[in-house]
């Protein structure tokens, strides 16, 4: 297991080959394990193999090929529609229609999603997490039919990997982690936790591409740049008020 | 691995024995690992051992005594903070003070969890995550001395287990998972699919002990009812704006 996790790589070519059945209940079976709040189990996966419907989720994920090649993709929902609904074929109220119960949900579907991906990386399949999820979620409600009460919160891209690339680089373990309670970093220590990726070979080559003086500006002003951010998230809360996560 | 997965239970008695550094560390590690957006690394885990920091957080979870008998406890944290501050030291405008990327650093910060505690289960350590998070995160704020730009999400006790509790059952597979696109449920399916959960000895104990005709009814009127949904929900979203997560 320690090795499945450190040794973790985004795999975005994958080949066709299809996830045998019984293998795939097992990694599904495997996320249903995972920790949920109350027992309560606030999470729906969607497991769309066909290639026809997997077409249809190519523009919700901005195109991303992998969506086509890969032959399993799995959009891991917030879900407290499956639960109300027992709720109320017991006669009792449900009051799981709020911003409390979005993020508990959202939390259950996650650490189940997590669980997935590794089961899957154990046996040596490849995955990716789309964070477009977020940005196109009210597409994707109605590509793959979501009842009020279910909102996508990522999505997961499995397959047997076509690709081996390297290990990403992460910051050190002391820009993340702090002791007793949050100790605030200098500018100094800012500096220090980035130097490394900054100096990197990989930067270097970014910055010429992109005609830029630094990394942070890649990001800023052109990986996630505001105009989309806010964008992104008045749509998001829009969509958690019309899908019935907004009655508080 | 799958046998940790699939054999996980949340244990809530622990011993004081203290975990060696060096394994707490390979599990941070491990956590460090997990998929994150543009490998932005947008959380922070907030490790808090001392005693008396733990009573402190110990009203923020209602008094639950594996707080301070667990020899440690790991406040899981959305994170914009930190890479916010890298970008102004670049003379790049952060924009992620918004909710989008308050979803996207709680996505970071919960797939990293996950991996923490199954890094902690595959060593024979006990978790329990601790929904309280969510309800009383502004007192958690005050207490780990979090900056703006950071929230917890949820929290994981951690340590050597106490007990030995029975594997918790789960709804049926197909309860959770759907293929191709959701498909909703019958009335009838519904009850199927709590059928066994709601004939169990475990129910007709809970029934009698809270005077109540079924399990469902349980939930809304004794474990998680409106009016605290409603006022956790109102507070979370407060905080959101207040901590700097609702620019948009």
């Amino acid at each position: 297991m320690m090795n499945t996790i450190l040794k973790h790589r985004s795999i975005r070519r994958f080949k066709s080959t299809p996830i045998p059945e019984e293998e795939l209940r097992e990694m599904l079976e495997a996320a249903s394990r995972a920790s949920t709040c109350g027992n309560m189990q606030l999470y729906s996966l969607v497991v769309t193999r066909e290639k026809a419907m997997r077409e249809k989720l190519l523009p919700c994920h901005f195109g991303q090929q992998m969506v086509v090649e890969a032959p399993c993709v799995v959009t891991i929902c917030a879900d407290v529609h499956r639960f109300s609904m027992w709720c109320r074929q017991r006669d009792a109220e449900p009051a799981y229609d709020n911003f409390a119960w979005f993020l508990t949900a959202a939390t259950d579907a996650l650490l189940s999603a997590q669980n997935l991906a590794l089961a899957a990386e154990e046996r040596g399949l490849g995955i990716c997490y789309l964070g477009t999820t977020l940005y196109t979620a009210g597409d994707i409600v109605r590509v793959l039919n979501l009842p009020k009460g279910v909102l996508p919160i990522t999505t997961l891209v499995m397959g047997y990997p076509d690709e081996k690339p390297e290990l990403t680089d992460r910051l050190p373990l002391d820009a993340v982690v702090h002791f007793e309670t949050y100790n605030d970093y200098t500018a100094a220590e800012i500096d220090e936790l980035w130097a490394e990726r900054e100096e990197s070979e990989l930067t270097k080559q970014l910055l010429a591409e992109n005609n830029l003086p630094n990394l942070a500006r890649i990001f800023t002003e052109r990986r996630y740049v505001k105009s989309d951010n806010v964008a992104i998230s008045q749509a998001y809360l829009a969509l958690l008020k019309e899908r019935g996560f907004m009655n508080q």
